[in-house]
Order: structure tokens, then C-alpha cells, then sequence
């Protein structure tokens, strides 16, 4: 089973949103076994929709269209599919049922002025948006399916999860079978060293188990087997746990960093928090991202000015000046200050220069103090990384999280 | 000038990665007045890549290729390119002498034995990387232009305004005429109101200044209209200042919410602080993410654990006790503790529940009390919204920036 998405929209062609449907529907589609042969990004001009559905229905068995399902305008996705099809918009009772079922969730009423969602192109079925208003579609064409929904993230989600799967998993095509990835997950080599230094024939030994992917990550390079060989995750470990590359694997799965920290310190019931100057804020919130992490996460100060690191995290004002604030010794006492003031077993800290000001020869920008403190230990090291501030912050952020999870395994 | 992106990558396509180039190039390009006729993702296997070169390269003027130029061997555009237009690879001294250079900047050397970078497909030619080590390429096909960048986005961007800019610019279809686009940007009001209710005859008004588009936003809705008129923002200001939207709207203009509000504490000196809870970080994260945001942002406190709201933000275990740490009484005291211990003029609090778990009948999920504190107010309030973690976060937080926009303001 082939699939091909469509996504409608001028404003992610012109950079104003970034799409994420795409990326999300292909994970989707590729869990089941499906194969997505590519994801369009389209205008939404109604000669150009057309075009496309012609074209992408004809050399796939599946097509999933996302966004101009709404009331304005330029949502032609029902203008185009009748004209790609040669149908004739008619007003639709499924439709009108659904839809004044939808409204009637959020408390409010759907009349014929309200907006046009009763018209439908005939032999299309609208279909239920368990979140939202506009209902979906779809449409059958020999053999093959068209599914629309809406743009909308979170009810393209659910509509996915709860509408298009127990139509998909019927179609005599559905290949029932699961493909799964497996990701060797990397941290601080290039890939380069991994591949032509270190293991010049780990490419050539993974692929029998199915495709290799090299995909290089903020701090590290996760090289991933696209296989649907149960027993593959047992021998790939073998293989590795024999090479060069052994110790520099910090994951197998699919966990981000600050999951696996988070899940590590409830394993080990090791509470931790956080003095953040030059991270601002943001290894916190991709902690806080994670459902349940108010259970071993107590919380932070971010001292971004120096009178917030002393008052409040008990920097020492002579530390300051003596050693200046992106120093290991600010490091120590901002980590020292959390765990005091928090009382949780961990305490790691960032100060940094983020740019794109405030770098100097010295210290210039891409310098980052990380700090630890535990009731018996208590240290700080300096690195240096190249990005933009926002690239920064975040490699500041995962260099942190290394250093927490390393003190968690080891608490 | 008619411009095609294409962006290769399975890891893009199975979902492991979220695609930023396309939506990037998107802008760039529409920027200089280029239209993007569509973004496409494919996979990185040769015959695809070889069939969507040339489906392209037909029907556009431009051909904006990004990923698959690295050292491994799932890196497959040079190939492509030899087999699409029927060139042989060929070792090219111009590449040579640029990798070299590359990799000098970077204290490494270089040889043949290092990755295929000195191989080329002839009459394609390698481009200076002004951040990384793989060269980019140009190629002529009749009248139009084929260039491919590294996938990796800091080394795409460079490329694209140092290297492919030039290039473009050059070209005798280069349009040398800049759109632009004009946002009216409200706040609190969904999309079918403003166009089905308040306004029933704008969406036609605005098109006769160009394209009009309706892009709704975590907290509001964006209406967009793209055109090549040099006096369409005035007029439009004009009509929008008597139409019923004036007291939505509360941008013109493209800078984010946090930037907004930092440039207006900026204007009028005035420093800010928050307390976070249920946002865990978020807000402070997206003000610092702005160049120079520690000129006026003093730091935050997270506290997650209700003992980081009493013994760092002095709120009293009696209001906690007897209000919740979701009710106005606590946000009011975690807003005064935040203003007390940073001494900044305005802080903001936010204390929720971001879910999936916390919720009650009372106080469901999507609950949250924002607090406001200054020298001479303290006030709070309560807000209900819809949506997963993720969102509710980002949710709390434009709700608490609006808040803080109001009071810098009104300062």
C-alpha cells in the first residue's frame, strides 16, 4: 500500500507556519507498514490543488490531503476534489447531522447561513471531527482512497487515530504487517569518525538487517535500521556492543533526552532541578513537557540577571567578580544555591554566553559553565559550542541533561 | 521566476525529524518576489530523486534542492543529478581545492580517503560552504537553474543568502519586484466570527489589495494579505480602523508575541520577571530566545513543588491550603513573590493545569490563574482552555505575555 500527503496551504509555502502534519502522518502512516512515497506542500489555488490530487491519486493507492476543509475562502479542498472528479456539489443531510452535532459540543448552533459545511461533492462521505468543526472526507476512486482533513493539528490527530484507521485497516490492500526502526543512539562523535574511522564497515554490516539512515542531532548522530526483522534489535546490539562504537551509544529507543532523565529519576525515586542563566528557562520547559515530570522535578530559578544569582541562588558577589559570571565557580555555587533552596537530590546548573552579544576573546560566544551539586559532590566544567542562540541554548541545554542523567545512573 | 523545493530525506518523511528547510526556503524566496509553486519531501532513493528532478526542473524556472550531499551512502544528490541529466562523475580539482578549504577552518585535513567530496558530476559545480564541509552544487539546464544545499539548516541558510543570492540575482528572470505581506493580527476572537459576523464583506474588501489568507494561531487569528501595492498597509490600517476588528487586533507588523512585549519594555525601561508553575520554564525560554532580552528580563522562578512557592516565592501554606495552588490567591502571591525577589518592575505569575492528570470537575485541565503584581497593583485572574500539554503550555503563556503587554503599556 502506497500513500502520498497533500498539504494545502500558502502559509507554510511562504514560510509563515511551519508545517508539522506532514512529518506527523508520515510517522503515522509508517508504523502501519504503509509506504508514503512523498509529502507535497502545495498553494491553495484551486487548479493547483486539482492537479496535484489527479496526479499523486493516480500512482498511489492512498492519498491524505490536510487543511482547506475550513469556512473562509481560500479552504477549496471541496471545490477541487469536485473538479478533479467532474461532481456536483450538493447539499448533504450526513453533512448538515455531523456538523450540527460539532457545534453542539462547543455550545453553540450551525444554521445554513453559518457557513457552507452541508455542501458536499456527491459520492463524497463526510466524516466525523471528534475535535473540531469542519468535518472530514472521503472519497473512493477505483480501488483507491482519498482522506481529507482538517489542518488543524490536534483534530487532524484524533480524526487520524479514531476515524481514518478503522477505515484504513479495512481496505483489502492494509498490509497488517509493522515495520519498526531501530536507532542507535549516538552522542558527542561526528558522523564522519563513525563511519569512515571508526567502524569503516558498520553501514555495509547494518544493512542486511534493512535501510541504514545516518541522521546527525543537535549533540550527537542517531543511525537508525528501517527493518521489519523481529529478532534485528537483538543482533544489531550484538554487533555494537562489539565495536568501536560502544561507548559513545547513550540510547536504544526512541526516548528524547529529557525523557529518559526523567524516567531514570523516577526508576531511582532522585528528585533534581535547575539554576539556569544563559538556557533561559528552556531545559526546564522540556522537562515540564513531559506529562507526570512534577513528580521528580521541583523546579528552577533562572537567574538571567547577576542580582537574581545572588539573591536568590546565594551566589557570592565576590565569586562573581573575582571569576565573572560564566565561570565554574559561579557554575558551583548557582548549582550549590538550587539544591539548597530547592532540596532536591541533583541540582545542575547553566551559565553561558548565548550571543549574539556579549562574547570576548576569552570567553567568547558558545561558552557554557555547567555546574552539578549533590549533597556530597559538587563540580562545574566549561565547553564550547558553535550555533546560533537559539542552536546554543539548546546544546547548552542537552550538555546539562547528559551530565544529569550521568548523576542520576551513578546517584 | 518560478521556483520548485525540494527536500530529501526518509528520516524527514517517517516523522523522525520535523522539516524546517522547506518553510524556510519558502520565505526566502517568496521574500524576493519568486513564486513557490510547491514544496516536496521525498525519500533519499535514487530513482525518486532522479524522477522528481526532472518532473520539476520541467515545469519551473528554479530548482532549490536541499539534503543528501553528505559523506555516507544514503547521501544520494550527486548520483541523481549524473543519472537524471546523464553525466558522468568526474574528480573535480575546484572541489577538491574548496573541501580542503572547508575542513582547514575547522583544524582538519582532508584526502581522498576522508569521503567522495572531490567527485562531482561534470558540468555541475561545486559551491562554497560558508558553515560546513560538504560543498553545495549549481547546475544549467537549459535556461534554468538547478543549486543543492546540505540539509543541515544553519549551513543551508548561509548558503542561501552568501552563495545561491548572487547567483539569483544575476539571472535575466530575476523578478527585482518585493512582495509583502500585511498581517492584521487579533487576539481572542475565532475566524468564522470576525468573517461570518463582525465583518461579513472584509475577506472581498481586502482582495482587491491582493491575496488574502485567514491563518488562525494558538490565541487568535492572523489575516494576511500578500501584495505588490506599495501604499496597501496605510489603506488597509484605514479600513480596519473603522471596522468592528479595530479592538482584536493587537499587531501590525511580524514580530512575535515575546518580541512585542520585550521591545515595548524596552521603550519604556521597564524590567520584568515571572513565576512559573504550570508553564515550567516556557515563558521565560521564548523571551529569552530574543537577542538581548537580558537587557530588561530579570529571571523567573519554577516553581513546580508547592515548597519552591512558599520557601523562594513566600506564597503562605494558608493559601495554599485553603485556596489550591490553582486560584487566584496563590497566583497573587507567587506574582508579589516574584516581584519582591527580583525587583523588577512588573511580574507576572501563572499556576495551572497543563494535564493530562490534575484535573478536577472544579478546576478541569486547560485551567490556569494568571497574576500581575507592580509596585502599586496585584491583581489575578482565572482563564479555561482546550488542548494537549504542549499547547496548554504555549496557551498560558500568550495568555500571561498579553497580560504582561497590557501592563507595560499601561505603566
Amino acid at each position: 500500500m502506497k500513500a502520498h500527503i497533500l498539504i494545502i496551504g500558502d502559509e507554510i509555502l511562504s514560510g509563515r507556519i511551519n508545517d508539522t502534519n506532514g512529518p506527523w502522518l508520515g510517522k503515522w502512516l509508517f508504523s502501519q507498514g504503509i509506504i508514503v512515497d512523498g509529502i507535497s506542500i502545495i498553494s491553495d489555488q484551486l487548479d493547483i490543488i486539482k492537479k496535484n490530487i489527479l496526479k499523486q491519486i493516480d500512482c498511489n493507492d492512498l492519498l491524505l490531503i490536510t487543511g482547506g476543509l475550513g469556512p473562509t475562502l481560500d479552504d477549496l479542498t471541496k471545490p477541487a476534489l469536485a473538479e478533479a472528479f467532474n461532481l456536483e456539489m450538493i447539499e448533504s443531510d450526513e453533512s448538515q447531522n455531523l456538523v450540527k452535532k460539532h457545534y453542539e459540543r462547543f455550545g453553540r448552533e450551525w444554521t445554513k447561513d453559518t457557513n457552507s459545511y452541508h455542501l458536499l461533492p456527491e459520492k463524497v462521505s463526510p466524516l466525523f471531527n471528534p475535535l473540531g468543526l469542519a468535518p472530514g472526507l472521503k472519497y473512493l476512486h477505483n480501488e483507491k482512497i482519498i482522506l481529507c482533513a482538517p489542518g488543524v493539528p490536534h483534530e487532524l490527530y484524533a480524526m487520524a487515530n479514531e476515524v481514518f484507521y478503522p477505515i484504513l485497516k479495512d481496505l483489502k490492500n492494509y498490509p497488517h504487517k509493522s515495520m519498526q526502526q531501530i536507532s542507535i543512539r549516538t552522542f558527542g562523535i561526528p558522523e564522519e569518525r563513525i563511519f569512515f574511522e571508526l567502524e569503516p564497515n558498520l553501514w555495509e554490516t547494518l544493512s542486511q538487517f534493512g535501510k541504514v539512515s545516518s541522521l546527525p542531532q543537535t549533540m550527537g548522530v542517531d543511525v537508525v535500521i528501517t527493518t521489519d526483522q523481529v529478532s534485528a534489535q537483538d543482533n544489531i546490539k550484538k554487533i555494537i556492543d562489539e565495536s568501536k562504537l560502544k561507548p559513545y551509544v547513550w540510547q536504544w529507543g526512541n526516548l528524547s533526552l529529557p525523557e529518559l532523565v526523567l524516567k531514570k529519576a523516577q526508576e531511582k525515586n532522585i528528585t533534581f532541578s535547575f539554576a539556569e542563566s544563559c538556557t533561559g528557562g528552556l531545559v526546564s520547559s522540556l522537562i515540564t513537557d513531559i506529562p507526570g515530570s512534577s513528580s521528580h522535578f521541583l523546579g528552577s530559578v533562572v537567574s538571567y540577571a547577576n542580582e537574581l544569582k545572588e539573591n536568590i541562588l546565594d551566589v557570592k558577589s565576590e565569586t562573581l567578580k573575582t571569576f565573572g559570571a560564566v565561570s565554574v565557580q559561579t557554575a558551583q555555587e548557582m548549582a550549590q544555591g538550587a539544591l539548597n533552596n530547592t532540596k532536591s537530590n541533583i541540582a545542575i546548573s547553566f551559565t553561558g554566553i548565548a550571543g549574539p552579544g556579549g562574547g570576548s576573546e576569552e570567553k567568547p560566544v558558545g561558552t557554557v559553565a555547567i555546574g552539578l551539586a549533590t549533597s556530597n559532590k559538587s563540580l562545574a566544567e566549561v565547553f564550547q559550542y558553535k550555533g546560533d542562540r537559539e542552536k546554543l541554548k539548546r546544546r547548552f541545554c542537552e550538555r546539562g541533561l547528559m551530565t544529569l542523567l550521568k548523576a542520576i545512573e551513578e546517584f
